[in-house]
């Protein structure tokens, strides 16, 4: 209608917009492999537990280490400031609805202890699990030697939002190749959602990259601040980046799909977008496994002035084993991650997920709302 | 953007999102034809009932026989399994909602007697009706030649996802030319979805593909595994399929929509999309002919380790004759198919199916939500 | 990609889905002129009452002529078919939901009665309206002739779905310009959807085309059958129509909405799609003025086997004058129709419905869901 | 398909459609300056409360003031027709629902008086606060002399739709070139939402352009007469407008967003889209300070034929204090909207609003419905 635009708007696609077409070939779901490697870690499955206080202790990582998969600590949550962290968690739980954002932010004002992250990084090593810790960018420099000294075998540097600069006016910013200088295990940074972000986050030197910026379930970051990128599109943009930097360099630095996964559904269509591993939050969390008993609240909870998330209840469903591996009497794509993927990948045709890459058809193919449908239907 | 594209995405419909425009010319619904062929067998109305064990028992395919349309018999269900299958069917239905996935895995372990698959052939031709019978690629060289010998007169070969090419490391996979040579019956395929391997499964020779992934309403694959192509777009992409196969080589391939038609709007789309017959389920569970009573579940229901649907309760609500051919009082489009069908061939002004084909245009055309607005303009 | 396209698909747009543009002059809303003129007869407002027999008997249609509206009567329903009408109504009304449609195909299988068809015209006539009548096209050439000795001043023929052309092997199909030369009054043939189907009935000479086939609150046919096409869509491809039919010929023929007009904004945006007047149902079945005591139903709910509509329960909510013309206290859009598009004229700066056409910029905004909105807003 | 257009569609986009994609360098939130100047007038916030009165009173003006905001004091509501406006607010939020609009129909037509308007703009100054005032067009002549002589520093000269050209047949319309000769204070002038509109208002010399027109929680006019545009289409159309307008004549005039805006969310979207300032109405209405107890209710809401909005209750929840800049234990977006907007400048990497514009980049992501996923979740 010749008005001059006064800036490009470009669609972005979220897993319930999307679907995968089956292959031209199909195999059989035994004979596809799902391993994730990084940086000479090898892991049984490609699913990383999301550092959260209501997810991962020391026991659940020992626990999902023996099951083939990675948990994340976060270093500068309970389990790094107090002796008996369980007690907290269990106040959290206890806590009313209307209370619990202002007990999370005097709860996670008490201060970090190091010895105690020596400590839990130890637990984690005597359980024979690899060891993965998660600092924020502001608090890297500080934390993360104490937990490459005590035996971590991976690194996250992470915050709602990163790149590979940062403006501050109080401390100079973080530097990833001067970080990766100084510590000499796996360093996976995020999150980011951008092409030229993934880039040039892995041209720092980085071994791989957390992609997801406000679509996870315990997180409220797009209703409080209008920021995040459906997750379909994002991982699709840091895929693109990752190929580009592969092509440049010959190093492939995997993507890690990190937000918004609650189904076998989703989790195949992460892959489906590129995703060479995906970080799971609730899922884990409904496991009897996690701490949390059966609630789960975000990092960005406690955030004194500003908090974008909330607990939720999402209950105790399952155990470890059954959410991976099944057997499992459910329907609904929350049991048999892992097997629920690789009965897609033999309907694609894919034996690897580098091979899915490649042969997995994504199209745009909106949910069915069935809600009133199922009550006709008669759905139980 | 200038963002490198990883993949291309590409828009897909289902029937809720689509409608059909009437034509330029219309004629009366008494001068429609509605017949449809496969290799010989002529059926009076296009509609064949799908291998669910809720509905398709030897009775229920001579009564549907005697009213014109086709049922197929599940040859790895409760009817091969068991002497009486109607004490299962009950036991099922009996089950409170919690147990019944389990109690599926259980039920549907029992060995598959070859036997009973012959007796059950028997009772279908002696009533008179045409008999069909589905057997899974994996079972077809066994049991596929018990069910010839007994009589049956087309057989269905059908998997969640098939192609002419499975890759498995068990056993050499089906070839559907040398099942062609080895019985000398109508063999109908499926289910697909795509047109490359649409046109590659009629190039084997097969006399019918049946089309659909992820639609139905038994059915959880698309939440489970992140698979489903919506309805419309893989029943044009096949039927464009046919038509490329049919210009070749001058053989007409009927393509069968299967899953997602709960209405006779459903059904009309189904056909203005390309199909020339539908295969239905959930419809005929609400039949009082159907053993199921009242209730249905899928084939993937009881899978052992990823089940991938449940048992639903669509009740009983009508019966054979009035669902094919109504009179009905309903207005809902949930009876009287047939005539449904055919005064929207009238309104479109078409002859036959094929003639349907060609005149029918579909507009995408979202449908209305109309819940809030029915309660204020006071439906009942 | 690149799949062969069986089909093309085009997007069809309902009044939920677009919005009108404020203009780029603003006029006061007394400056605009709202007249109506076919054929000769000229109308205070451009709002017909559908030929409903919840909403249209003859006192209907003399209140509604005195508020400068026109009121059609349905030939074929109630007022034709028995004595005492109301008797009927009343009957239907009262039935409980389960048994209506199975009444209505009772109670419209009465036979019609001639001279009853008659007396209902006079009494028209005799209380100073212009009376307008609705047939079927099958019952024309009977009753058209009746009522237009009687004294109609204007002949609707009306089915779901006409054209120029019918194709039937009983009877010969109604020629319009046959029909013409028989009645010497206006005659407004309907209903249509399409650009070329306008055309060609336009080319027969009739002077009004009713547009809108599947969109009306009492109506089921896309359910039932598929067919429907979206008002916005519908009404700017028989506009199209009518500008084309005009640049040939010189001849302006109206089109005129039917059906889903159910608030002030739907009325202005099926003008602004290029409507000339407006046909409209369950709003004036909410009147106190209407035989069907708050109650509607639409003209194909009797049919004998395949009843496409139901009863709805608008209930009594206003009378003819404040619908039409206000003042009103409502802030929904249900009241003073005549005023919200005389204040939206005003808006978008148009003088007259032609000046309307022209001005008024639609736009692609679908309604806002705002139930949970409304919730967290508090709207009472 | 070859069918003329009537007319052309454009797509237009709201809130709840877009989000904010984070930018390639982020900044710490601290760093962000969110200033606003409008003519010589600078805020701290770039916020400003909407002339309605259950929200502005004199005491609400001289407390936003100090805390750096800018309230708008309606020249025609309650506080320039009653002595003792508080009354009349408390007779409209104790009136039952059913009986409020016809209530405001009467309150609302009490004359009026010019010295009550003096005395108001007085009470404001006396406070300390920058004094802005808001009449309609019609009355802008009449009013805005007495408020400039009683010291008002700001104008608004508001309507539901106002453009530089109004046709009336009764008085001459508003020149604003002539207006601005006679009053010597900033004037800002809508609503509007088009390019051209906006570009023709900037042309005759006003100080500001307020963007909006339909979207707003207590309006309806979008459902009363169809007329209605998204905001940040129509945002990012009158930036677009601005740029040009600013490129031509090197006078920069700003935008403001008015209506829609609930949350930190929608709010950072609005700048991104390219507003300067936002006009909020519900969200103040929910603070202690505001005089409406809870309600809020529009402009339009008193119409004498045709009202265009409600009472709506959204209830007491917050302190001014908390709504602008927290801190806050609300995870929804509701509360500490200056923090929300810093943290999303800080994702973006942008400095001021005018940086922001430039670098925050805008994508089509529908807002997720969550509801069924958070009861699957478990939020609270």
């Amino acid at each position: 209608m010749g008005v001059p635009q006064f800036k490009a708007l470009r669609r972005a696609y979220g897993f319930d917009e999307v679907a995968i077409a089956p292959g031209h070939v199909t195999i059989n779901p035994d004979q596809t492999n799902i391993q994730f490697s990084i940086d000479g870690v090898t892991l049984k499955s490609p699913v990383i537990a999301s550092a959260m206080d209501a997810i991962v202790n020391p026991a659940f990582a020992v626990e999902f280490g023996k099951l083939g998969g990675l948990a994340v600590m976060n270093m500068e949550g309970v389990q790094a400031r107090y002796d008996n962290p369980q007690e907290v968690i269990d106040q959290i739980v206890a806590a009313p609805p209307e209370n619990v954002t202002a007990l999370f932010q005097k709860l996670y004002s008490a201060p970090i202890k190091e010895d105690l992250l020596a400590k839990r990084v130890k637990e984690i090593k005597a359980g024979g699990a690899v060891c993965a810790v998660s600092v924020t960018p502001a608090n890297t420099k500080k934390l993360a030697p104490i937990a490459v000294d005590a035996g971590a075998d991976l690194l996250c540097v992470q915050s709602t939002v990163t790149t590979a600069r940062h403006v501050s006016k109080s401390v100079r910013g973080l530097v990833f190749s001067e970080l990766l200088e100084m510590v000499n295990i796996p360093v996976i940074v995020g999150n980011c959602v951008a092409y030229d972000v993934a880039l040039e986050l892995m041209e720092t030197g980085v071994h791989g990259v957390l992609v997801g910026v406000g679509p996870g379930a315990a997180c409220t970051t797009r209703e409080v601040t209008g920021v995040g990128v459906p997750q379909v599109t994002a991982t699709m943009d840091c895929a693109a980046a990752r190929e580009e930097y592969y092509r440049r360099t010959g190093r492939y630095v995997p993507i890690i799909t990190d937000g918004g996964i609650r189904t076998g559904g989703d989790l195949c269509k992460a892959f489906a977008s590129g995703a060479d591993a995906v970080m799971i939050g609730t899922p884990f969390a409904q496991t009897k496994e996690a701490p949390g008993k059966g609630y789960n609240w975000g990092m960005a909870t406690p955030h004194p002035v500003l908090p974008r998330g909330t607990r939720v209840k999402p209950g105790v469903k399952t155990t470890l084993q059954q959410l991976m591996y099944g057997p499992t009497s459910k329907h609904d794509g929350t049991q048999n991650l892992m097997g629920a993927l690789q009965v897609c990948m033999g309907m694609v045709g894919a034996f690897n997920i580098r091979d899915f890459h490649e042969k997995a058809e994504l199209i745009i193919a909106p949910s069915i709302k069935t809600e009133g449908k199922h009550y006709q239907l008669g759905l139980e």
